[in-house]
């Protein structure tokens, strides 16, 4: 079992774990009020049929109808039309998000087979949009943190060491640096807290829900999980309809979005600390029989020195440094191999193509040098080595694995 | 603006254009029902008071309390309790999946704020699950398909031109192939509807729904929608209980994956088609003030040979054609840069990229090369330009912007 597939077992495990852990909790937090609101249904109905001496065969004839006029959207309380111009676009709203709350669904054969492809195109485009939103919001982030990284360091090197070194060192250090994850995180998680803390305000006032209430709306709504307990933008009024109905299609863009991206980036950080989990099972000594690829892993994981690059401010020479770990041991063909599959976790080799890519005007004369050793070494087989260079998630998975993602048309 | 925002705005555009079409459409289809069941509902409730000399203040009162206990999860006909162990289990994993159905939710206030947290980590988690079991299948596929491939390249070689080219062509124009984005689409599309099928023969018979209505239920669950209008293991008694309700989350898991990666590999079409728009607004000439970037692309666009990768047949040596092409233009190093840019978006610097990476040992020569020239090139903002090279999606899009994702621990 290679790495990758172990590293998705043991998620699937520790999904499994999480799922039975919480359905304890729920069972316990919900169980009570379940049979209470058993007690109190029975009593009710009792009551009524004693007191208008109704056939409780009947009552339940009617209660039936009313789940099936409940279905097409009916209620006591007269609620918005369903299918009118605007009450279809929230339904295709909700379908193409995936959050489905479900106070709209298509009762007619035919609008449940027009469904079908009408979501299957739609969802696919919300998810690359979604995506391309994160591409976005990440690329901004990156900018930002990087310009307050840069005036940061500015601002350090001129009151503190201001004559002790060059400038260009400075421009180095910048070179590599890239935003932390958990920076990122923090931002979107507060961006997520400041959209639900307002959408909250509004649909409290608006819908008289309870504060609570509205947050879990919101949390539901925004991760497209959708139970439609709680839909907003329901009852047939509102003050300022217009302006409501508008801000709701806006705060739910905007939550979902920014919910979207935060479980991204959270996925990450799991990740991380599967492959952390994994590489501690590996290296405890337990398993004997390990492939040489993981092996390699525990043996150099002290040898080779993590990159600084997360100290920028000690002015280390991030590409020099990765070329040099690496040019050091450009000894023996074998221990080349090795050393590189050693350390494709550890991420050098990785620096060394960005910054490959990253100099263009270098890249002829390495294309002229490469054209020449193309036909020595022995050929590997891509599609195994590409497992970290391609991303780690949906669509860059695909990448370089399939004709028209490498090629991005 | 750039391209990328340039799609962005264009997907959000049409997205919208979507729901528009598509509300019209549902509207039309539905609305009619709607008024009939508002009817019908009329007349049930009308021949129920008449009938009992029921005040219908009263019935409205009871049936707001049905209203009440149905969010409890209280129906005439008996359901499954909603918060035993097995109904918590079920109610967790519509939350992770993000499918929601709603005929289970949390009504106490402990169990709402619980599962804003748990929903948090548990989406996350599921998110990764699915990217990576995305990962695991396109690997999976791709190395099918090489294989199918390879062995029609061996079987066309032995019968047509056993004497006229040396085995080794054949190896090379292995080198850079790489399954199609259509033939993958096709492949879990097939897949999608044979588990979709086989799941809706099993609710048809179990439930006693329709066939049509079973596969509606089967692709708004699979596509985490998860309106709640159908819901499968819902009644309190079935046959084969046990079997019934593992083969019901086995359909619903294996569904999801499916569906999902579908999902992604559609999104990926979309955003050619995005690119295809794009690029035919830029070069009709309606817009003269373009980035210089986009002007090349145009321009560059016809003279630049299309890899001929999707016809390996040919027995074209797709590395050594794609570095000679730009190994030829190699005489000034602003021509390179320009080049550079100007084949971006078609692929054949990716290609190179991903050649040298694929050949481990001609790298250590290469970083001794780079190392000489690391100093000599104009240093150019990472983040612009990795634009292609990190991955079209979810994570991916992240990758090598972020430094745990670059580091890939």
């Amino acid at each position: 079992m290679n790495e990758d597939n172990a590293r998705f077992c043991l998620l699937a495990g520790l999904i499994l774990l999480y799922l039975l852990c919480g359905a304890a909790i729920f069972s316990a937090l919900e169980h009570p009020f379940e049979l209470r609101a058993r007690l109190l249904w029975k009593q009710q109905l009792d009551n009524f049929t004693r007191r208008y001496r109704v056939n409780l065969g009947a009552l339940h004839t009617l209660l039936r109808q009313y789940e099936e006029a409940n279905g097409a959207g009916i209620r006591v309380d007269t609620l918005r039309p369903r299918w009118d111009f605007s009450g279809a676009f929230y339904f295709v709203g909700t379908v193409v998000s995936t959050i489905g709350f479900g106070m709209t669904t298509p009762a007619t054969i035919a609008g449940k087979i027009f469904l079908i492809f009408y979501g299957l195109i739609g969802c696919a485009a919300t998810i690359l949009f979604f995506n391309l939103f994160l591409e976005r919001i990440i690329t901004m982030l990156a900018y930002i943190m990087r310009w307050c990284h840069e005036r940061r360091l500015r601002c350090g090197a001129v009151r503190v060491m201001s004559s002790r070194e060059e400038s260009s060192g400075e421009e180095d250090s910048l070179e590599g640096w890239k935003p932390s994850v958990y920076y990122v995180m923090l931002i979107l998680g507060v961006a997520s807290v400041v959209i639900a803390c307002s959408a909250s305000t509004l649909y409290s006032s608006m819908e008289n829900w309870s504060y609570v209430d509205s947050l879990y709306f919101c949390f539901v709504a925004f991760s497209t999980i959708g139970f439609g307990d709680l839909v907003s933008s329901q009852r047939e009024q509102y003050e300022s309809q217009g302006a409501y109905r508008f801000g709701n299609c806006l705060f739910i863009l905007m939550g979902v979005c920014c919910i979207y991206s935060l479980f991204n980036v959270i996925s990450i950080i799991i990740k991380q600390t599967l492959n952390w989990i994994l590489s501690k099972l590996v290296c405890s000594g337990r398993h004997k029989h390990l492939p040489a690829q993981w092996r390699s892993k525990c043996m150099k994981r002290n040898a080779v020195q993590p990159m600084p690059s997360q100290y920028p401010a000690e002015r280390h020479h991030y590409t020099d440094g990765s070329i040099e770990t690496v040019y050091d041991s450009e000894t023996d063909a074998g221990t080349v191999a090795e050393v590189y599959v050693g350390r494709r976790l550890s991420g050098e080799m990785i620096s060394v193509k960005e910054f490959m890519v990253s100099n263009k005007l270098s890249l002829a004369l390495l294309q002229k040098q490469l054209s020449e050793t193309a036909h020595q070494g022995p050929r590997q087989s891509y599609s195994h080595q590409n497992g970290f260079s391609g991303g780690v998630g949906a669509l860059g998975i695909m990448n370089n694995r399939l004709q028209e993602t490498s090629v991005d048309r």
